[in-house]
């Protein structure tokens, strides 16, 4: 059983994920992307499903056109948990 | 310059589109798929991503895990287009 972060953890969570937003109502963390295209969001999404697949821990996201818009919470944990800390970091990885 | 179905236009084409529905507030039409899991989800919208980018014509859409919503309209006609009825009949193709 994953756990929630507690709140300090959580802040300092964020501070190494400057680009991500706390969402207080999920208890979750968003990022909105913009790319060129549609072609350009969607190959990022590809990447982003084989990660999601490999840690088997999935996004909520959305896309219209060139955006894509990623929330990332623990179901399990009923809130924020590492798992989406590590999440977040692979996918900034992939656009920073 | 695409333009937005008539009334009766929309009556007719949604006949023709049974698991669609229309959103009023848009002038869209929208479906909700759920599939076994995030991989056959995620492979549903490669193929939708395809067709899309084939016709040019790119859907509103959000992923949560085996779920995928899609929403189609035509941003150019303000509003329903059979742009829009060819997209969902292709989408429809795949599932069906």
């Amino acid at each position: 059983m994953i756990e929630a972060l507690s709140e300090a953890e959580r802040v300092e969570a964020l501070e190494g994920l400057p680009d991500w937003d706390h969402d207080e109502a999920r208890d979750a963390i968003t990022r909105n992307f913009a790319f060129k295209d549609f072609s350009e969001a969607f190959a990022f999404m590809t990447r982003v499903a084989l990660l999601a697949e490999k840690a088997d821990h999935h996004p909520e996201w959305s896309n219209v056109y060139n955006r894509v818009d990623i929330l990332l919470t623990t179901h399990d944990a009923g809130g924020l948990s590492e798992r989406d800390v590590d999440m977040a970091q692979a996918i900034d990885a992939l656009v920073d």
